[in-house]
């Protein structure tokens, strides 16, 4: 079987575990699921949760499209004329209690073909992180050791490189600030003289295969703590810069929708309710402001 | 005095006037005042309300800035080295009552100079535009045939050409829906043989001074209406799409976040309580989906 084949067998039943862990979790609701085609070729799987007792909404998409690059796509590869391959899982969790932190994960292969059909190009790419609205150092430690360890298994280079990359990518520019702790992120994984497409095949899916141990234990943790009505508020203050960060800045959400993606299986990322407040500003010495500290200046958790 | 003294006075006259109206009718909260100054020159007076009976959020601001044109904006004029003075005053204001309709305007002038600091270009901008959650025809009616009235007194073809572009500019591309209901929008307003700086002077100021008469007697006439939980959430979600314009398409807002503008005061627009369902489709025949109906298609009002 080719890698393109293996890897998307591989988000298949990827997704299969993940959906059917947090619906285990959460008990009082199921993923709705819809099949969605590409008229230009491929099509996706989307699977949603609302309104559930611990997660308020989420997505665990996956889609594998093909057919002749788009023409943003060929601007943006700096490619003329070529057929491309693209599959790939998408996650965002919204969790309902502010003290379980949202999460994100993306784990894609892509591949170029010339006009007889030849791979002309091919490449891994995703990552995961995590978005607490209250921080707890426990919990950002223990996803980033996961993290840590999926990665030196392969390279012990591979968990400073891809964190770092991850709290650049995350970066809110017009806030000056991270979108949360952070996790791995990593793009345009090709093969060299030290790597095989094989040798990236088995770094993204034990990337892959990590996610569940690095976010089910925190939620756990986390999911039957009391909170307040103005720690409630806090979190969708927050979760108004994971809309911005999306909108404005994620170039996998701009990408789609420029590109006539599904607007809906891409948007699924966006938060179930969220507010904006003027010039908004933790009190001195809050939780709330603690947090805000670590977003400012990304830190080494492990 | 010059134009554009004689502008910046306007629209400081008119933010007083403005802002004063909306206190009146709203009886409950004030606008609180920021002033703000821009490191490379000038500032700007920031106005917003919050919690009020009537409005749940809004601004009113305006600025004025000049100094060395930046780099994106040297990009996007088409010029190199060149100095620059902009003012205006922008509004958003986000009713509570889902039946009340969100509005925005803009009026702004700009003018850039060479080295020796002639006036090398210079030109008005602006317009106004409703946003219903609900679809009352003679409310939509009603702004838009103050909007013709002002046009009309200037030229006949004015309130035809100003209020289709308000059309093509407001449009969700990756919704395929308008954000609204419409009003004018107009841009690059400059001195030709048929108009001069004065004449546009004239006309968009009176622009200006018609937003409180096509907006008011709206808010009069529903703010009372009582209304459901459900339909408060239909506006929750329709200003989902608000922000998803703002942050995706309105040039001036990304203009603001990638040339270090004051954020807060440009973000002001973002509504205070907002929701994100996945796929949500209004029930067949109803009021909803009236809206809905008419976003899809804009249509001449008056």
């Amino acid at each position: 079987m080719t890698i393109k084949d293996r890897f998307y067998d591989y988000i298949q039943e990827l997704q299969d575990s993940i959906t059917s862990t947090l619906e285990a979790i959460d008990s009082q609701v199921q993923f709705q699921e819809d099949l969605w085609e590409r008229a230009e070729g491929g099509g996706g799987r989307t699977r949603v949760i609302e309104n559930g007792a611990v997660f308020e909404k989420g997505g665990v998409n996956i889609s594998a499209v093909h057919g002749a690059l788009p023409k943003s796509m060929q601007t943006y590869f700096g490619v003329t004329d070529a057929d491309f391959f693209a599959c790939g899982l998408s996650l965002v969790i919204h969790p309902k209690n502010p003290f379980v932190p949202t999460v994100h994960a993306n784990w894609r292969y892509f591949e170029m073909y010339d006009k007889q059909g030849n791979i002309v190009d091919q490449w891994f790419g995703g990552g995961q992180d995590l978005t607490p609205y209250y921080l707890f150092e426990e919990d950002a430690q223990h996803f980033h050791s996961v993290c840590k360890r999926a990665c030196d298994a392969h390279d012990p280079e591979f968990h400073g490189h891809y964190k770092k990359r991850c709290d650049e990518y995350f970066w809110n520019t017009h806030r000056n600030e991270a979108r949360g702790v952070g996790g791995l992120f990593f793009d345009y994984l090709k093969a060299s003289e030290k790597r095989s497409m094989e040798d990236w095949y088995v770094f993204v899916t034990e990337v892959g295969n990590s996610f569940l141990e690095a976010y089910v234990p925190i939620v756990h943790k986390r999911r039957a703590m009391d909170y307040t009505k103005e720690q409630r508020n806090w979190q969708e203050i927050r979760r108004g810069r994971y809309v911005e960060f999306n909108l404005v800045h994620d170039k996998g959400t701009l990408f789609g929708l420029r590109t006539n993606g599904r607007i809906e299986s891409i948007l699924m990322s966006l938060p179930p309710h969220v507010q904006w407040k003027y010039d908004h500003h933790p009190e001195s010495g809050s939780d709330e402001e603690k947090l805000l500290a670590v977003l400012k200046h990304p830190k080494e958790w492990v």
